[in-house]
């Protein structure tokens, strides 16, 4: 069906009325703007983010409904990574004529699983034409007690670096779909992907650690320094040197990579430290503890520790297993030319 | 210069380094999300929304300073009609490469200006590849006690309609621009655009009313409804009689039109009232008050009185100074093919 044909509010109605109220300080939704609670000694966390067609995903690929979920999973994360709650969301859409009523209905079902799986309203909601494909933007809103609050600025000389789990998959997963995209559009070959299960889940429905929050409660553990793996271990790394004002050793050896991304990455000759390194979009929690809580996370399997924090005058540095050091480089950032 | 030339983090370093914070309930920006305070017996608002080059804006005839300083207003304008204090903002900016470091810095001079003018603090901001053109992302927190709220589905039988200023000089503005730019497209005749500095004033650097919050607040009033003329006052009162089930009259003479946009559409041939109706962009404030407020607001020259509520069986219709009725309809919504 046309979007044309049902109309931009009746399909925005029909859309909202899928969304439960799940959280207390949800005080109104779908007004001019959205009303949460504020109470007192808790402060709020807001993250918002743009995701465009083309350059953040591409729907070759990407079925509306993962789409959907992925940029809630998104959001949620940053709120994740300040160690606060995430409460509800905000979403606006732009689409162009080539979207049908049910390919909108499908990333919304995406973003309704989201929703129910790290229990979030979704308070406000939008639609606007485009002129060139999609364009999404989600914010967050997240709350804590400032004491519980984790910045990126943290970090402390000899606190340990931690990570919640394993990283370049959802690179290696994004390179599979790519190869098979490319596959499809020369030969006409039907995408192989059965075999590549655990690397497409992390790239097509990555999940937000919000997990975390208990294992750092139940433990009485609280992060010096905290932020989520969104753009690639290094740069996520140096912005918590940088806000932090401080240095940083990796063990290369010590980074958690699947086995299945690493099978992923033999098969396709791509080295799986740089996939770790520059791939992003795994939503693992990194983080800082001090020094004194080894004895407290020594025995703890929900993360591991993967290096230590420096002076800033030591700068940023990889160690391979032989010693070496290796300077530790954000990705570039690239323009696509219009 | 190039962005790639200085580089995503060290471009919004620059950019972020000008904003001074102004909140007190501003505790932390620029982190993987925004924090602000949370005091008792308050709430947050929060509003999003997205503007794509092509479809919410013209680069041909928008300088880019005027584009900053209005996505702020857009945002700003929803919180100020929850009847809520505009605190935050946060930005998205996806730009192609067609854009240069000194037309983002620009575009940051007006989001500064705006910031300053509202007394809002920037605390968080972004900037991302686009394939096509610009597209921006505002998110604006405010700050309400619960109970001085104003929602849209608050409006009552026999309450009075009142708007805070005049309307369609927006619209009329962006029809001059369109016109020039046709004709300088055409025939390359350089823009003539003096004379119509009113209507180009409310549609490149229009203000949100955050002084009527003030006179609310002077007078003892609070609107039983509200909203801000986004869309234009037909969608806009449609909104406010949907959301509150309630029918409307409104007189069309009582509709506050500036002699300057009358002018301008005489001109050009075009009908004002349509102008009003459908125009959008105004950001004045569309409310009604119970009619036991008469006494107090009569002498009031801060807004006018353009109708009244009715039982949502009567529907929604505009008066003529004949005593014909006209059905309000709200605007289509047409997509874009790509």
């Amino acid at each position: 069906m046309d979007i044309s044909e049902i109309g931009k509010f009746a399909l925005l109605d029909r859309l909202n009325s899928g969304f439960e109220t799940k959280q207390q300080s949800t005080i109104k939704a779908f007004d001019d703007a959205a009303v949460v609670a504020a109470a007192s000694n808790k402060t709020k966390q807001i993250c918002s983010a743009v995701f465009l067609e083309g350059i953040h995903f591409n729907l070759v690929y990407t079925p509306m409904k993962h789409l959907g979920y992925k940029v809630v999973t998104y959001a949620v994360s940053k709120i994740v990574a300040m160690n606060a709650v995430p409460q509800q969301i905000l979403v606006s859409a732009g689409v162009s004529s080539r979207f049908s009523v049910q390919d909108i209905e499908s990333f919304y079902e995406g973003i309704r699983a989201a929703c129910s799986e790290y229990s979030v309203d979704l308070v406000e909601n939008n639609l606007t034409a485009s002129l060139t494909g999609m364009t999404i933007s989600v914010t967050a809103v997240g709350e804590a007690s400032e004491n519980s609050l984790c910045y990126r600025s943290g970090a402390k000389v000899h606190d340990l670096l931690c990570l919640s789990g394993s990283i370049g998959a959802a690179y290696m997963g994004l390179q599979v779909l790519e190869r098979e995209r490319r596959i499809f559009e020369t030969n006409h070959v039907q995408p192989k992907l059965e075999g590549y299960d655990y690397v497409l889940q992390k790239q097509l429905r990555p999940q937000a650690r919000l997990d975390m929050l208990k294992t750092f409660e139940e433990h009485g553990i609280k992060p010096s320094s905290m932020t989520d793996i969104a753009d690639g271990l290094a740069s996520d790394i140096l912005h918590i040197c940088k806000q932090s004002n401080a240095g940083v050793r990796i063990y290369l050896d010590k980074i958690p990579i699947a086995v299945e991304t690493f099978a992923v990455c033999e098969e396709m000759n791509f080295d799986a430290v740089t996939a770790a390194l520059n791939g992003g979009d795994d939503f693992e929690l990194l983080f800082t503890l001090p020094v004194t809580d080894y004895e407290t996370i020594k025995s703890l399997s929900d993360f591991e520790i993967i290096g230590y924090i420096t002076d800033s005058s030591q700068g940023a540095y990889l160690v391979t297993p032989e010693g070496n050091e290796l300077k530790i480089k954000a990705q570039g950032w690239t323009f696509v030319t219009e």
